[in-house]
């Protein structure tokens, strides 16, 4: 395994210190329940927690800012962090105006999550939750019932981010979150394997000429083992699945994030935007705002997924809403 | 060869098109030269014009923007663009105050660079031009006369941005570019091989168990072929051979710049700047900013560079000077 790394057990905790340290004036870093906050945190505001296994950096602690989380909750690589982790998470970042917690559908995390809110509210904390699942590549999967919540999440935060900076209340943070999950699909492939570094070999060996299509962000099995595609070819087969799902239609205004899954380089995922653009554009859907980069990885998986969220007049108010946050400034 | 793309040929053109479609309020492509330009330019300040082969991405399209570059002029992957290319770039982007080209130190790079100039200064245009030399890992290389221009090229495009930005003249602009230039070093390290797309196949083939230790930017060799070392020993290895070469003093300023090759997490790069964090503290060298992230790759090469720079109050200010790049913001 070749990865920069010392002892494999303390990746998540050097990491987590490594990303703090690179960004001292915005983040703190609590080292026994593993949690990525605001150095400064706001009572006044609804507090917005989000977090997971650990191996999709920047996710989540890269977006712990001004107008995003205040707080990412970070389990071991590609585990749930526990329940007592997040209940930690909850309580010391209580504000007056509630807490809601942004959690990608899997089922670990689905009942750590929820555990934890239940113990906040027995000590009297208000908390909300929403379930990201805006993978459309599989109903069920490996490490979940119904769909998996893959990069999508990162444009929920972003605008449950806004709503919370903007003092709405908890209640309309979470419908603000809501409506973003309605609006948001997502799907993706892989050309390699990710190394889980307790592992140490890759999770599933594929062909030199062949793609995992519909891919997870853990590299879970997808949709079908297939031969390479062109860009332009994958780009087309990609949107057609997305497209079809919510459905997106001509006219509409959508904000776009091509994401790669760590291994991928920006050359590529800029020759990805292209392909990309240029058949949403053929297909008359209006991309307002797009981002490109590496924001819900799979550590060092190769691949990238696509995401479209469609907006209407105040969806595309709180994606303009600044932010400023490690890995997402607006 | 696993990759985005669509044919060889277009890979340029096409990610250059991707990157300006991605950021339309900021960039503008002209597909004959192959150059991004800020799409509004100020003819009132320095014109700051940097570029070079492909394949380092997002550098350096991904630093024209406010506050940093005024035009990228993008050769093939790793092979400089022709004089005509570049003399293109510097008149169509002309401006009252001159011209400074910042030109990474290799041959072709700077013979280009250095014609066009020479043209566009018989057209009446003051040029000056600068050369980033920032890595210490060998005297001479592959491609150079003297060290190589690496990831510390970013920084000096930081600096003379704020320089141009602030409305210095050319020859201010071209001594904060220097000063800049004097006072930053790199150094690192290869794990995999790159794939030049036109090639198809890694450029060198390297151990299991093995790195290329002061790899360049390109794939070039560096110092040795070794065995593989923790992060803390690599950081060690790394900053032993950066400090001793300005040297970097005990109760320096340093901006601290951890810079992923193209195909290394960001898991893997945190953890690495909290290995160089740590053992810059140790050595009472105060590290003013950091920067973690792909901000100089070598297409999809594993592996990873460490550049610092000594700050004065007058540096300090430049850094923290405000820029908005696709790739860089402050």
């Amino acid at each position: 395994m070749k990865k920069i790394v010392n002892k494999v057990e303390d990746i998540v905790i050097e990491m987590c210190e490594g990303m703090v340290k690179a960004h001292p004036e915005q983040l703190s870093f609590n080292k026994k329940y593993k949690i990525i906050t605001r150095k400064k945190l706001n009572t006044n505001k609804v507090t917005l927690i989000s977090g997971g296994g650990s191996g999709h950096e920047p996710a989540h602690g890269g977006f712990v800012g001004k107008g995003m989380l205040d707080a990412a909750v970070c389990g071991d690589v590609f585990a749930s962090p526990s329940t007592i982790q997040i209940y930690n998470a909850i309580t010391k970042t209580e504000s007056d105006k509630g807490t809601l917690l942004i959690i990608k559908n899997y089922s670990g995390d689905c009942m750590n999550f929820d555990g934890a809110a239940e113990m906040a509210e027995d000590d009297g904390i208000m908390v909300e939750k929403v379930y990201v699942n805006d993978d459309v590549a599989v109903k069920d999967s490996l490490y979940t019932i119904g769909r998996r919540g893959v990069a999508g999440t990162v444009l929920v935060h972003k605008i449950a981010g806004a709503a919370a900076a903007k003092g709405l209340n908890l209640l309309e943070v979470k419908n603000s979150a809501e409506k973003a999950i309605e609006n948001v699909r997502s799907i993706g492939f892989a050309f390699t394997s990710c190394t889980v570094p307790a592992k140490g070999t890759p999770t599933f060996t594929i062909g030199d000429d062949e793609m995992e299509f519909g891919v997870g962000i853990h590299g879970e099995p997808g949709i079908a083992r297939e031969k390479i595609l062109s860009a332009d070819e994958l780009s087309e087969k990609m949107l057609e699945r997305i497209i079809a799902d919510l459905p997106y239609e001509t006219g509409d205004d959508v904000a776009l994030l091509v994401n790669g899954f760590g291994s991928t380089p920006l050359q590529e995922l800029y020759l990805l935007n292209n392909s990309v653009s240029k058949i949403l554009e053929n297909k008359n859907i209006k991309i307002y705002k797009t981002f490109v980069g590496n924001y819900m990885t799979a550590i060092d998986m190769s691949g990238a997924s696509i995401s479209l969220m469609k907006l209407d007049k105040e969806l595309k108010e709180m994606l303009d809403y600044p932010s400023d946050t490690p890995a997402f400034k607006i």
